[in-house]
């Protein structure tokens, strides 16, 4: 059965970017091993700890689909059609990008229960990865959300792009975490108590 | 040797209480266990999980001084002279209460540094441990700080009073955490980075 979850990697101030949407001081833990784990595109790999590879490898194997926001998008020219997690990709946008046609993995959706849906129709047995902080907020408060994520680094940003914020369904309460202990890097996830 | 650390209770976004300085949301692993642990004062005791247990007999052990701001004291009145850690209490405050002479095992001084400089004379080879946030921002601003321990609950608030705000030297690098997984909570002790 198709789980749908968020994953990101946060400082230990909730933040998953500094204020120009740099990552230079949370990404550190994506090259701090000796275990090459690649992605689903080959220009692409991951060299992290054992653990961390082990973690990689199951999300990478268990993707079926991805939602973004249109800010996400943009920021990554819409991962070339070909996002390193292997799987087709929906992004949430009231205003579709001209050369939508030009990117048959890619598919476009006006809101978030929509773009959400239209991704569990594409994943089939498969889960999907919430790729954005804003459409993750959204999705939890509207409780289609089953597993948070969150690859937890040591180091206070002091200021930042926040994880979760402007909740409208708060308290949001979880399952104890499942944890696994990388370099430079605690990945935890938990599960969602309806 | 005496070392500075500071602990919290924290949510997943990052809060330490709620808008209205309640804990209800975050204090529940306190009581998660069946597992005994006196404080120092006997109308105090923690019913945790053995995992938490063994965390707070040590931190309960090591405890020389406590750190604190006005604002814990006024709303705690002081913990009544006697504090759960067993430990005598610093208060960082430009004014001193009128009652600070019936308070033996409190001593008020003026500043962060000054308040940390005496609760380690204080500790002597036990460890100081600062209990109110905006302190415990200063003092790592300030590079006073050798740990930060963040007992971590897998709740998002949405809301509250944040562990770490206004930092003025961050990025803040620590080490690797020792990571203790408890009932309804994660907790995490991280060596500041020099």
């Amino acid at each position: 059965m198709a789980e749908v979850y968020t994953h990101m990697t946060m400082s230990l101030d909730g933040y998953i970017a500094d204020p120009e949407d740099g990552t230079g001081e949370l990404f550190g833990w994506y090259g701090a091993g000796d275990v090459t784990v690649p992605s689903a595109d080959e220009r692409w790999s991951f060299q992290v700890d054992a653990n961390s590879a082990a973690m990689l490898r199951e999300t990478l194997s268990g993707a079926g689909a991805l939602v973004c926001g249109r800010r996400l998008f943009d920021l990554t020219d819409g991962w070339d059609d070909s996002h390193p997690i292997g799987a087709p990709v929906v992004v949430v946008t009231h205003n579709a990008p001209q050369d939508a046609a030009k990117r048959p993995r890619t598919t476009f959706v006006g809101g978030v229960a929509e773009g959400i849906a239209r991704a569990k129709e594409i994943a089939g047995e498969k889960d999907v990865s919430i790729a954005s902080a804003d459409i993750a907020r959204q999705a939890l408060d509207m409780g289609l959300v089953d597993e948070v994520c969150i690859s937890l680094v040591p180091v206070l940003l002091g200021e930042g792009i926040p994880y979760f914020t402007d909740l409208t369904g708060a308290p949001h309460r979880f399952d104890d975490p499942v944890v696994i202990q990388g370099e430079r890097v605690t990945h935890l996830r938990y599960r969602v108590r309806r």
